[in-house]
Parts: C-alpha cells; sequence; structure tokens
C-alpha cells in the first residue's frame, strides 16, 4: 500500500511517501513543496496544488494520510495552514485518493509507542524505522513521514476513516 | 466592473454578484453553494470549489471579494471555514479572477457608513442600494453581497490590493 503523508503549511509542505508490505517499509521519496514569501497568497495555494497533484501523479498513492489541525497560540498561522489543507484535501479528492486524518498524539503514540514522546524522538524512530541514512533537512518533511508511518501502523487494523462516513 | 462577493464557509458559501458603474449598482446573481452535511469534507470542498468555478465561469466577474478571517470562540469552525475559504482562493486563482480582502470593519464602514452597524442594518442597506425587492433569505448571501458593495465603494478610490503584493 502507497502511502502519501502530509503535513501542511503554506509556506512548506512537508511530504513522504511510503511503501508498506506489513512488516516492510520502502521509502519511495520524501522532501517539501515550498512556497516563496513575499508571493500573493492565492498564487501560494496553487503551487502547493500543482506541487501536491505532480506527486500523486508520479508515484499514485493509494492513501494520503494528515494531521488534525488544532489551534494553537498563533492564530494567523492556523488560517493559512487550514486554506492550504483545504486546498491538498481537495486535490486527494480530485485526484481519487483516499484521505485519512489522525491526532498528533496518535501519530507520536504509532511510531514512538508513546503519545507525548518529543520531536527529536519521532524524527529519530522515523530515521531508524525507514532506514535513511540522513535526517529529513526539515521538520516538516519529518513530520509528514511520521504520519504516513502512522497511518501505516494504525490503518489496517482500525482505520480511522474520519472522512468516508 | 462586475464583482464576486463571497461570505466563504463549509456548509454554506454566500455569494453575491453585482455590476459597478459609478454610481449604479445591477445586481447580476446572488445566492448560496451548500453541501450537505454528513457528506465528508474533500467532497464538499470539491462542491464549494465546481460550484464556485460554475459561478465564474458563467458571470465572468473581473474580482472577487472576500472577508479576511478572524478566529472567534468556535475554533472548529474557524479551521473548516479557512479550508473552505483556502479552495475559493484558488478557484479565483485558477480563473484569473482579481482578489481583494476586506476586515468585517470595513465592510459595515463601507455599506452603512458605521463600522459597528448591527447585522440588521447591514441586510437593509444591502436591499435598498442594490433596490432588492425581498430580503436575500440567507444572511451569508446578504453578507456576499455587502461585501461585494464594499469593494465597489473603496475599490476604485484606494483599493485595498491586499494579495497583489
Amino acid at each position: 500500500m502507497k502511502i502519501l503523508g502530509i503535513d501542511p503549511g503554506l509556506a512548506i509542505v512537508g511530504y513522504g511517501l511510503i511503501d508498506y508490505k506489513m512488516p516492510r517499509f520502502t521509502t519511495l521519496s520524501y522532501g517539501a513543496v515550498t512556497t516563496p514569501a513575499g508571493t500573493s497568497t492565492p498564487k501560494r495555494l496553487e503551487m502547493i496544488y500543482n506541487g501536491i497533484e505532480e506527486i500523486i501523479k508520479l508515484y499514485r498513492p493509494d492513501e494520503l494520510a494528515i494531521e488534525e489541525l488544532f489551534f494553537n497560540t498563533n492564530r494567523t498561522t492556523a488560517i493559512e495552514v487550514a486554506e492550504a489543507r483545504g486546498v491538498i484535501l481537495l486535490c486527494a479528492q480530485n485526484n481519487g485518493v483516499r484521505i485519512f486524518e489522525y491526532t498528533p498524539l496518535q501519530v507520536k503514540q504509532a511510531v514512538v509507542g508513546y503519545g507525548k514522546a518529543e520531536k527529536k524522538q519521532v524524527i529519530l524512530m522515523v530515521k531508524t524505522l525507514l532506514k535513511l541514512e540522513k535526517t529529513p533537512k526539515l521538520d516538516d518533511t519529518a513530520d509528514a513521514l511520521a504520519i504516513a508511518i502512522c497511518h501505516a501502523h494504525t490503518g489496517c487494523s482500525k482505520i480511522r476513516d474520519y472522512f468516508n462516513n
């Protein structure tokens, strides 16, 4: 099963593509779709849609896993992230990729085995599980791989098919 | 100048299309794109994109005016609204419609002449200025017409070209 993990944002959308044949992971691709500061929001959203669509068309993932949004202290950023997230959901929908949502707690639980794990523990586990030679440059990319692993681990047995209701 | 005013939401996207030739308004169309509860979010976003695109292709507006998002007490709703808003911005961008943003205060100021005007005052002014026989059924539609009027009034002299920077 090919899984595309996504960590959404307006400036950086982290992505991680893995193939999971229990119990083995193959890492197909990872990186980020980035949009330059100073570019208009609609233009940045267009770049995000096109960037994600390119990845989907190239790798044809079966499923997309993305984090549920919660509000943090930075409210302006949260609006931007949600706008980008809407565009990513639309892109998956238009390309027939099934979508699954996980909370940060579920991701940490699935990857590290502990819901309150620190970010660096998550990154280390991602690197270990996927046998990566180097730690991904961006935290957003590591987070995207983590959510893809989370979906692989939890998705097969008790899938949280949040959207397909 | 044909202006498409938009009041974004996941369940209801109000829209109002006016033609403004100073000082005269012609109301071309108004209503709402609605999505049924119980439908998945990605599917609803798809319906919103397609609904707005249909209106754009039919009426070919020159510019789109939309409210800036602020966080209110209902945080879950705010995320949904922002996701829908992202998809609407993408749709305008893909169809070459220029986008302008206004705060609720700017809209009230432009339509009623008083930034703290009540909702019913705004609706009454919309009905009066556009010579509508009936009040629009949905507040979201009235709000969309109000923001279109706001853009007509303020857009010509001191356009707040928020995005085209």
